[in-house]
Formats: C-alpha cells, structure tokens, sequence
C-alpha cells in the first residue's frame, strides 16, 4: 500500500514538540479496522498528557487526541461489527465495555490518546472494532467526535449511576466539555439545572440549552445558600464537583439530605477536604467519575438522536491548526473544540482512489 | 396511678451533673405504648450529647440514652402494633421508618436520647407505637438492647447500602460497636473480612467472631498494602472508615476499583482529607452513614434470628451504676456496655402489681 | 358545629344505590385535617368497588372515591404537616409512606376509597394528616386530583422502579388514565413512546401530549413487529401490559433483551399466560405494579411543577353528577372524568362562614 | 502436530448417534489457548440438544457439552489472561463478558456446547481466552466443571439480581443442579432455605448442605400455605420457579409483599399461568434467569473458594461413558454427573511430551 497520511506525533514531552509527520496509511490485522478520521475533539485531558503524561511513560513518538469520529474505510479479517463506510465513533475507554471497570484502579485505566493505546489526532487510525461504536444519525462527524469523553462523563454520573429523574435538581459546576452535557441531559430528563460560574455571559448561554439558574460564584460566594433557596429549601439532588478544594464543603451544603456528589475533574494530584461531620448528617454519597464503559456511548448515543441535542462547539480547525485549538482551551472556551481530520469529499475520494492505484 | 420509677437526669451538661431522680410513672396517649426498660445499650454518642449535647439544646433537665430494650407494660387507644407482655426495642431514628430519611440533613436528625426526642435511662418510658419494633426471639434483653444504633449503621453500610455477598472482602477499622456488629455482619454473608487495630489482644478477638485477618495498624502502618496482599491484589469491595483525617487516604489506596467506602462516626467537627486523584481513578464511592430506618432494624433482627448472631457484651450494671458504664466507654471496651433497667423477675412482678393496687 | 355538607353514600353494593345525603361536618381529632374537597378524580377501581367490593366487604353505608384534591380548613391537635389554607391531595395507599409497601399483599392494599378507609366522594373529609401530601403548585384542583392513583401508577412502572433514561423507548397499551401519564412522563424523559389502541382518533391524540408512535391493534394485530421495527430491531426497554390474557405473550415478543413489563390493570380476575421459553431467552422482568408510596406522589408533584405537564381532563362535572360520570367511566374517556367538589368562591367561604354562627 | 485426541460427535440428532472420534489436537490461533479438558459437568440442557438441537441447526457433526474444567496447555499470539499450566474453566455464555446481555434475546443466546460455539466433549479444545476465567482454587476438576452453568444460574438469580440477604427466606423448587447450589448459596448468605420435592429422601440430604425445611409436594400439595407458616405469615422473599405450568401460581400465594419469582428452567415450549389479580396485589417481580455473564461466574469462584463449598457430585465417569451420564440425568440425580477428560497424571504427562517430540 503506497497510502500516505498525516499524523501528529510527540517525540518528547511539552507542547512545544508536537509536529506534524507523513507516514504510510496502516492495514488492519484480524478484527481491526481501518477508520478515516473525520473529526478529533480535544479535551483538557489531553493537553496534560501533551505536557507531561499524566503520569504514564509512553514510548516515543506517540500520538495523542482520544475522542474522535469517523469512517470505516477497510476491516480486518473476522470483522461483524462494522462494515466500510460505516460512520463510527471511538469509544474513550476500549477495553471496558460494560459492567466492572478493568484493571484495578491503582493506575490511570487505559484509554485513546492516553499510552499505550493508540492516539486519534492521525488521518487513519486501525483499532480493534471492539473499541468502536456507530455514530449517532443526527449528528455530524464534528459534533459527534465530542461525544466519548466528555458525554459519557456526564451520563456516567447524573443518568448511569445517578438514575436522575424529572423533578429533581442539579447543580453544575462550571462550564466545561461535561458541565455542558450535563446541563443538556439533566434538562433533557426533566431536572432542574443551576449552572454555577464566574463568567456572567456564560450564564446567560447556558441557559439557552438548559439551564434554569445561574449563579455566579464571585457576585454569590455562598452559592450553596443560593441553592437550598432555588430548592425550596430542600438543596440539590445531583451536585458535580469540579473544583476541589474547599469548594467540596459548599457542595455538601448545597446538597439535599442523602444526595449525590460526583467528583469529575482532571486526573492530577488534586486534594479536597471533605467535612465529615456535614457528611454523615447529610448521609451523602460522593462518587468520583472516570468516564464510562462502550455501552454507556451508545446510550448516550441513542439518547441524541431520540432528544434532537447538539453537542456546543466552540470552535473547529483543520487538522494542522491542533496549537490553535490547544490555545483555546486554555481560555476556557464554550463549548467543545475540535480538529478535523480528512474531509470526505468527493475530491478526498478521488485522491483516495488515486493513492490506492 | 401512684407508682414511682427512677430516671436519669441532666440539669446541665456535663457527665458530673447526671443525678438519678424519681418521678411518677408516665401514662400512654392514643397510639403510644408504656415500656418496661429492661436494659439500655451505651453508644459513644451518649457520651457526646451528655458533656454538650452535640449542637442541640434540649429543655433542661433531659434524659439521655438511645439504644433500649424492654417490655410493653400498657398500650394506649388505638394501639394495633404490640400488646402487653411483647418484648420490644426503640428504633434509633424515631420517625424515620423507611425509605427518604426525613429532614433535610442540615441538623443532626433527631433520634431517641437526642433531644427533643426522650432518652431511654429511665425504667419506664412512653413511646408511640411507631417507634418500635418486636424485639428478636434469640436474644435477652442485654443483648438485644444494643442492635437500634450500631448493629444498624454496621448492616446499613454494608448490607442495606452495600449490597454485600459472599467472596468479597471487607476492611473493618478498629472494633468499636459498629466494627463488631460489621465482623459479624459481613462474615454472615460470606465475605472476607479484615480488621485493622492498635491491640493485638482485639485482633486475636475478632477471629473468634468471624474476622479472617487482623493487621495492627502500629506495626503495620501501611495496612493499605497489606490490604492489598491480602485480597491478592484486587482491594477491598468495602471499607468502613472510621479515623477521619489522612486515613481516608489510606482507605482509598486499599480499596478495590469502584469500591466503596462507609464513613461512620461521631458527628463531631472532624475533617477528611480526599485525595481527588486517587478517587477518579479508583472510581471509588464514599458515603456518610447515619444509622438507618426502622426497617433496616427489623431486617437487622430477622438476620439475627436466623444466623444465631450474638451480639458481643463488654460489660452489663444495674441501673444506679451509670456512671461506671460511661467510664468503661472511655477505655474502648471490646463489646458493648448495657445499663440494665428493671429486673423482669416474680418479684418485680410482684412489686409491679403491688403498686398497681 | 353545625354545619352540614353533602356526600355520596352506598347503603349497598350497586351503582343504583348511590344516594347523595347531607351530613354534619366532621371534626378532626389530633393529627387529623379537615379538608374541604375541590375535586375527586374517578378510577375505574371505583367503579368496581361500588359495584362489588373487590372482595372487601366494608360497613354500609360507605363512600367511595380516592383521588382527593382540596383545601385543609382545620387542624386538630399535634398538626405540623399542614395548615389552614394550605391546598393538598390525598395519598391513595394511606399508609404506605416510603420503602416497603406495608401488609402481606394477600389482600387488597388498604386505599382511600377503599374500605374501611375514608371515600373521597364527600364535601368535607377528616383524614390522618400523614395521609396528605402538599399539592403542585402548576395545576388547580381538578388537574391535580387525578394523580395520586393514576399518575403515581405510572411514575412507579416507569421512573421509580423502571429508572426510564432518555433515548429508552416504551410501549404504552391503550390509552386510559395511567397510560396517558406513562406518554407525558416517559416523553418528559426523553423516551421513544409508542402506543398501542383500538382507536385511530386516540392515537392522533396522544401523539399530542408527546407519543412517537402510535400501532392500531386492530389493523395491525402483530403489533409486537411493529415495536420491533419501529425500535431498530431492538424492541421495547419498558412496556405497560394492559390487557392481560395471551397479550403478555406478544409483549413479550415486543421486548428488548434484559426488558421489563410492568403488568397494570384492574384488581380483578384476570389471567394472563406466561410464555416460559421466550421469557427465559428474553431474561424478562415482569413486575406487578400497585400504586405506590406517598413519597412517589410527592416525586410527581415535584416533577408536574418542573416539567409543566397538565394531567389530561376528559369531563368535569358538579358533586351531584356522580352518576353522569360513571356513565363516561364506561365509554373509555380520552384523559380523567373529575367530579368537583366545594366551589371555594367567595360565595361559598360566606356560606361557610354564616353556616359556622 | 501429531497429536491425536478424542472427541464426541454427533452427525445428526439423537442420542444414539452419539460417537467417539480420534482427530488431531487442534492448534490456537492469536489470543486463543488450548486447553487439556479434565472435567465436562452434564447439564440437562445438553440432552435436549443432543436430542434436537433445541431449535438450533448446527453444521454436523458438532460437538455437545459445555461446562469444562481444564487446564491451559498451549497459547496463542497476544494471550495475556492466562499462561499454561493454568488451571481454567469455560465461561457458559462466551461473549457475555459483564453487564448487558449481548443479542436481541429472540434466539438462544449462543453458548459453549450449543451450536454454533463449539462443545466442551473433547480431550482437548481451542477457545478464546476471553471465553475463560481462572479455576477455583479450593475444588478439583470434576467439581469446578459444575459451576459455569448451573452455579452461575442460582447465583445470577438469587445473589445478582436478588439481593439476597442473611435473614431472607428462599423456596428453591426440586433438587436439579441449579436448586442444589441455590440451596448452598442462599445458605453461605444467612438466608433461611426451604426446599420442595416430591422425595423425602432428597429432602433429607438437602437439609445436609444447608437447607433449613423441606415441604414434600407430594404430601402437602398446599405448599404454598407451608411455606407462609414456615415463614412466620410473611411469605417467601425469594422463589425459584423451576416447575411452569399452573405452579406459578402457588409460588405467588407463597411469595412475600414484594416479593420475588426468578423462572428457570429448561429452553422448550413450556408455557405458565400467571394470575395477574394476585401478581398486582403482591407487587410481585416474576424474572426469566437465562445463566449469567463470566464476571458473574468469576464471583461465584471468589464465594467458593471463600465460603468452601463444595458442589454436589452425583457421579463421575470416564471420557468413554458419556452414555451411562446421560442416563444418570433421566434418573433425576442429586447432584452434577461429571464426564472425566484427560487425566493430569505424571503418565499422562509424559504421554503429551513424548508426543510433542
């Protein structure tokens, strides 16, 4: 195969190092398939492990970017999950697909763009088919491709384990790549949703997709008190926790007596300080989320297409624009900022065509 | 009605101001009960509310003490749950009989012995039906009167909450009330079960009433990796932490992925460090457990029926001998300390009904 | 007191023996309300119960009706739940709060309407005030007193012990009181409905108040490949079994793998057949569902207050229209035949009032 | 390889057909592994598919059986569960790794021994490895080779789904090998255990691992009554239906408020009436129980080699009696009859080397 196709690729840590290289197109082994990738969504995740791993000591070069939408140009022997031309998404945690998480949480759980699976910021990827999904139908590759990180977060902790229902409250914290998932789906089951923030503007956008309430924690700093009021009293059913710190012991006031705290947030060397006399009275539970297994992708999946939500994109770049989108999110962008891959005109057919000659 | 029953007081806090008194014999209302106060169980929490009443500030003088076991001795109008001569126990959370616990977990939820609500050190008390249960059939009075608040917090974290089943692995800390109970529980259920102490002597005792292991936390500090070796790598499914402070960290390190912590307590002022990081990554849930509804006492006595589960007695006195009781509390007596009420022999009977005349 | 209020009375089974006969106003005792009754939605349950009991045999006369929206114009002694003026609905299963549903469930549940608890089809009522909850602030009293039985019927096959999640789909049987609210509350959760009916207007209608789908079982007798079709050769996540006899076969055949049928229907003699093979290989759940708790009727009002459903009203009538009302009972209304209650006009306050001198 | 092994075959339907063949060992491709058979356990299941394929159509000849306990004697390419010499069992349902059940749930779901996934009745079988978990280390091969199917059965029922608790009451229907563990695992949780059976003989040695009554439904064809009076009036929390028919519905007047039916039973046409008057007072949950996922059957390990059970063997034969087995099953053994595999003896050994050279 004389296919060639673009890849960014680290050889060492820092994002100063990123390049952008030409390396021949990969065939699938058996049960592996070839996906053309359409679009690659960039979470914050993934700027950490651009600058410094995470922790994990991947061999170099490697490639990140783990949320990614695509085509299936080409299948392994023994495939019957996908065929070519299936749209189709990566699922961020591979290997988990449902039930009992793998591995034992000791060390950060494998996933896309995180060594040593495979990153998707790559014209083509091969992947196991097991890793993969089909994409939702109303939904396009760019929109899709914010879906496997940071959705499933936010179901993973308000819809899977928060059998959340209409009537209930929510507080979000913030609005990140899973706060505004968050406030879609809460507001797609019937949930009240307070979204707390420093940024008035975002207030005001958040409520286009959702939200009921917002409070902005510089002008309200005891925002729990704002919450037990905008809860007749009772406090909020979901709260996720985004910050750290002391901000837990607001989140325990501002909950309702044996609620729900999900614990979401970048995987560093974080601490809280968890009051523990408030926690027994309040019964409460606190949950740290780390995404979710395949099959929680495709309910979210099945969710999209059935409720009609678009995921918030804040901006998209061509595929050699990755420092520009890299820079966005350090401003804390709204909404998702994606990369895209090979576009799939019909020119990118013809050129498709013509390297296979 | 000319009889006379004795009851411990408290004009003010302060275990120095306890004073047993004697005061007429109450009479039951509409759906209320009289009850024989055959023994009453002695909880840390007793200790508390006596030196400064844990934040509440009841009516003076009040009575303390919450755990009791007795017999029905008179029955108002419209009683349907018990009869005279039934052997019965308070349930701890008074009006928190199922399901939602009432409140909204700002204030410490009332229970019997925390004011408003009336202490048991009395040798008789008023109750509403409501209040009570059918005490079990296995016990005598001693042992049943020390289920309402530490068999249940043990058997609401790890069965009710827990879920627990045969081959996984509980980590108990150390072997106050609620960790005996919790041995007794979890080894029941058929699960491995690991206590952490300071005493060897304690670690020695809990093997006898069903614990597997015994790791002394002064001669093994990190306990978490012994945790670890013990479960062959995997973790404990469950941790009842009972330190507070850095140890909850500890507890993380021990835990299984998407394990599940207990925080029990007294529901004092303590703080917890949370280390974020290892929470994600473990996926873990912590909870705050505040003892449990009437149900769970029910179920709690079902399962002693059945299982033949002794409850572990330290020390019994009779009833004047307050006082020594709540010092062997201070000394972390291995076992409960019960304050035995009125004698239910003839001669109390005889007495009883002599007075009646 | 002597005043004097209107109410509908059985000296025996028989809805020819309905009389309307005036009464004094009763007086509540401690931790009773008085309630004047603004409106008492009608259950086919009602129906059979004037016509025969259900196999209750209560003392005659007795009232019938247990859905009950109205106003708390007097507390007896003890009273904190409510106060005078404050708008209520009764609960249907009284004294089922919260958790376990209390009784062995060989009888009949103990209901509002059903004897021996209080009916319902009265001016004023005096009930426990535990037996109340407050009532939605986003619906007056004829839309609000058709949920405690119909709409918490539903709330508890789907929601409460269903956990219905958006992008789920739901077949709904025909379209009677509690199938109309199962359309509004799975549609409110982002759930696919899809009705099954007779009725080619009703399916018209109900794709109004938010069904996807609607299947005539007439023209389309295998409607249970219709579902299947409709939902992508998955079939159905909850489906409501209406209609018993040989139709569980075909829900059956309509469910998805791991799928749950909640069998609802009148408390009669029906029998249905269970189809072992496809039940084993389907790994169906089939739940009987009862009303349920009072708790789940406060989670409806909260979720009817969020979401702004208004319960669908077919006919209204005065209080001494009873009978016209049962009449429509029979023809299979579009949405709830409410008779009303006290008019709370000022008028009416007067004539209270002079009727207090 | 010039291996030679020998293997059961069945060129078309019908236990007479039956024949032991002599073919190559065969050879593990990438993330496969070959595993020595020591013990294949009968399942009832195995004879209707002997008998007719129960619907299934495989290419002949195929190969029956599907409960094996082996060892790992040879892997392939990119195998990282397992290593040889490991001691293995075959997970029943395959594919079915944890969570979701895979398939539409319209056919059987595929499973070791049921076409078209090949049978366990062979000295030697290739399989993915996924497909395998890690023997217990507390049972030989013949017991281990019980616990894929009929283990995993009763736990999934009871345990997993269940909920089962210490202070519960089970009905487990008949002695099968399903009833047997359920019996052993409802016992190992504190549960009280009652057992039916038309022989009091099996009634008698039931009591000997762990049943706590036994009811002969030959002499107290009421046993629905025996088992509410056993229970104290409350009924049973668990049952398992075993029998179909017109049974259901005295499993229904045996089951407690809320209670719970899990069906079992073989895959054929049977059919089961279910009086829904009595299903809708009971609040009862009826649920088919098709096995269970391989995390299940690895907890099932975990309890055992925890709690020391021990399996039921009824009897055990060599590879070459496969017939004599058979016509155990008709006889209604107590206990799992066993065909014994490839003997691990030092000989055995040697014959496998010599033959590698």
């Amino acid at each position: 195969m004389n296919k060639i196709m673009r890849r960014w690729e680290l050889p060492k840590f820092g994002r100063e190092n990123l390049r952008l290289v030409e390396v021949p197109v990969p065939t699938p082994d058996a049960h592996e398939v070839l996906v053309c990738v359409s679009a690659v969504s960039l979470n914050y995740r993934d700027k950490l492990i651009i600058q410094n791993g995470m922790g994990l000591t991947p061999d170099m070069p490697f490639t990140p970017g783990s949320d990614m939408a695509g085509t299936v140009v080409a299948t392994g022997a023994g495939c019957h999950r996908f065929a070519v031309g299936d749209a189709v998404l990566g699922a961020f945690s591979a290997d988990w697909l449902d039930g009992a998480a793998p591995g034992t949480g000791r060390d950060l759980m494998p996933a896309l763009g995180g060594p040593p699976l495979p990153g998707m910021l790559s014209e083509y990827v091969v992947l196991p088919e097991a890793w993969l999904v089909h994409a939702p139908s109303s939904l396009d590759a760019v929109q899709a491709s914010t879906l496997p990180c940071a959705a499933v977060t936010a179901w993973q902790a308000l819809i899977e384990l928060g059998h959340l229902r209409a009537g209930q409250s929510v507080v979000v914290q913030g609005t990140g790549g899973v706060s505004l998932f968050a406030v879609q789906f809460a507001a797609a089951h019937g949930a009240t949703v307070i979204v707390t923030s420093g940024d008035d503007d975002k207030l005001v956008r958040v409520k286009a997709i959702g939200a009921s309430h917002g409070i902005n924690r510089h002008s309200t700093p005891e925002w729990a008190q704002a919450v037990v009021a905008l809860t007749g009293g009772r406090g909020a059913d979901h709260i996720l926790e985004m910050v750290g710190g002391d901000n837990l012991e607001r989140s325990l006031d501002a909950l309702i007596h044996q609620g729900r705290i999900s614990v979401i947030g970048v995987f560093g060397g974080m601490g809280a300080t968890l009051p523990v006399g408030t926690m027994l009275k309040k019964r409460a539970t606190v949950q740290g989320i780390g995404v979710g297994p395949r099959r929680v992708l495709e309910d979210v999946i099945r969710a999209i297409d059935r409720t009609g939500i678009k995921p918030v994109i804040a901006a998209q770049h061509p595929f050699s624009d990755l420092q520009t989108g890299l820079d966005e999110l350090d401003r804390g962008p709204f909404g998702k900022v994606v990369i895209r891959g090979v576009e799939h005109s019909e020119d990118n057919k013809l050129r498709m065509n013509s390297e296979n000659e």
